[in-house]
């Protein structure tokens, strides 16, 4: 099998990533076509050794291709995505646009595989905080049943894109030069400073991140009851999110059965040394697959609850990698 | 009314901070004994224009002061804050030293100033992340009664000293340099990097900067039914603390009053504009007075539960700045 693959948005963040999962992956390429605004075209990325001259996204960029695997934004995907489908394709979309309708399944290939085949041309991905919490959470609430999870992330920069990264990097270099710095992708000073997602706020107080995280996490669980409380925080790291879970049961686990559903859960892996007290980092999940758990404890103020701590490469299984895994379930 | 007031510890975060404040507010300073190791004995530091130089810090440097402003470490409080107190000086500590000590009160003045008067020679300064999340939530708690919290910090250098803020900006440079760095006072990397509160590990899985903000807070509302979970992190930013606080309440307060409780609570300033997503940041609080909150709101996932904001300075309110205001309750 082959497959004809095109990218939207090749030059970014997750889009670079794609290529370099698609890569190490072998997937199936017959073709590959990369994707961009006008202002990108021309540009040439490697592919597996070979380069790859970026061309300019237009309603007739899916002729003859299989798979799209969208990460340009919203705007372009709700543009683009129709055409791209009724060219044939089936879409593969990183951004929120058709996340929660109800005809476009949501799926993170350890939890629910068995969606893919529901899709009408468009399949989305989850947004990457709740990828990173979903994944750990889903093997407990199978066997215990969430009663209640409060949330609250460390979201590094490159949720808002390579230029956020790149802007980290620049902003906090000036600080320390003590330089004036002009922002243009984050809003808020960002050198040794943190703020709370800036994602649009809502009527009731949740900005569109949490509510992402609480909704997504909803429909791939199948299970409209669940209740999730998420708060999100932008820190100054580079590209892997953090997160402290707090989890009431139905039922009441022992601390040691959450260790071993998270040790058997695909896509997570323990890493702590508790005598050493040493628990997942970002920079320990940077540019890694796994979601990295650890840090169990009993929650001393209420029955039924427990708490951890996981980190998730938020371009990669956040993103690229949990794309790049959907599109092997449909073509492999 | 002159005090003859002693630093221990001149020389650390707090040390010069306390020198800033009580020249700042006017404490009535009779002499002023500057004390630290004998490492920095013989430093001169400037107080309200007048260089003062640093004396070893001894069991005889106590001689005449009436007011010891403790914040040199633990071990050396509980070594010397004995001395002090026999030479006929009280002694407030910043310290974990004293603070759960039954016959020592621990003391956020705008809270539980009444206990200052049950002194016997020691008054114990809260712990920073205990001081910014109390001073919210005590007049919450008068009013509707915390049925549980579950707060997540977000902990600036600062925490771990003046050292510790100047190796995570050495280190920052070093990384975005490119070049190598040998950390000597935090143990992680921790440019652009985040992890777990380094305080020791304790049997129930809580480090003690946890227990600390669980325990203390009970003793500081006088109320050991509190049901306080925390989870204590710590983040590349320099010397403000924030935290994600979310409180089940007996009552049902609505939005409204929770921020005009805020409004209302001594020592708290409600600082956003939620028209332009801005909330309170560590870069709002550094060097100020007021602990920041805002983004009070209500928790979609269970009744009768509101989450909000909060940023203090670690230095300020959450040590130095407290210490100086429990001196002016006992000499004023």
């Amino acid at each position: 099998m082959s497959v004809k693959v095109a990218i939207m948005g090749a030059t970014g963040a997750v889009g670079t990533e794609l290529l370099e999962i698609l890569a190490e992956r072998n997937f199936p390429i017959g073709e590959l076509r990369l994707l961009a605004s006008k202002r990108s075209a021309g540009k040439k990325l490697s592919y597996a050794g070979q380069n790859i001259t970026v061309e300019e996204l237009t309603h007739d960029s899916f002729r003859g291709i299989d798979l799209v695997l969208a990460s340009a934004g919203g705007k372009h995907s709700k543009e683009f995505a129709p055409s791209a489908v009724k060219a044939g394709a089936v879409v593969v979309d990183n951004t929120s646009q058709f996340r929660m309708d109800p005809g476009v399944p949501l799926v993170i290939p350890e939890i629910n595989p068995e969606d893919i085949a529901k899709h009408k041309g468009i399949i989305a991905n989850p947004n990457c905080s709740t990828i990173i919490m979903a994944l750990p959470l889903f093997p407990l609430h199978k066997k215990y049943k969430l009663k209640r999870v409060v949330v609250c992330t460390y979201q590094a920069a490159s949720g808002a894109g390579a230029v956020a990264m790149d802007e980290l990097l620049e902003e906090t270099r000036a600080n320390l030069e003590g330089k004036p710095f002009t922002r243009s992708v984050i809003p808020h000073p960002y050198a040794f400073n943190l703020f709370p997602h800036n994602s649009p706020m809502t009527d009731n107080g949740y900005c569109e991140e949490e509510l992402k995280m609480m909704k997504e996490t909803r429909k791939i669980f199948h299970d409209d009851s669940l209740r999730i409380h998420a708060t999100t925080i932008r820190v100054p790291v580079l590209r892997a999110h953090s997160e402290a879970i707090n989890v009431e049961f139905e039922g009441n686990p022992s601390i040691e059965d959450v260790y071993a559903l998270l040790r058997n859960a695909p896509g997570v892996e323990v890493l702590e040394d508790r005598s050493a007290n040493r628990w997942p980092m970002p920079l320990d999940a940077s540019g890694k697959d796994p979601v990295l758990a650890g840090r169990v404890r009993r929650d001393l103020s209420q029955p039924n609850t427990l708490d951890f701590w996981v980190v998730g490469d938020q371009i990669r299984k956040g993103a690229a990698l949990n794309a790049v895994q959907i599109a092997e379930k449909l073509f492999r």
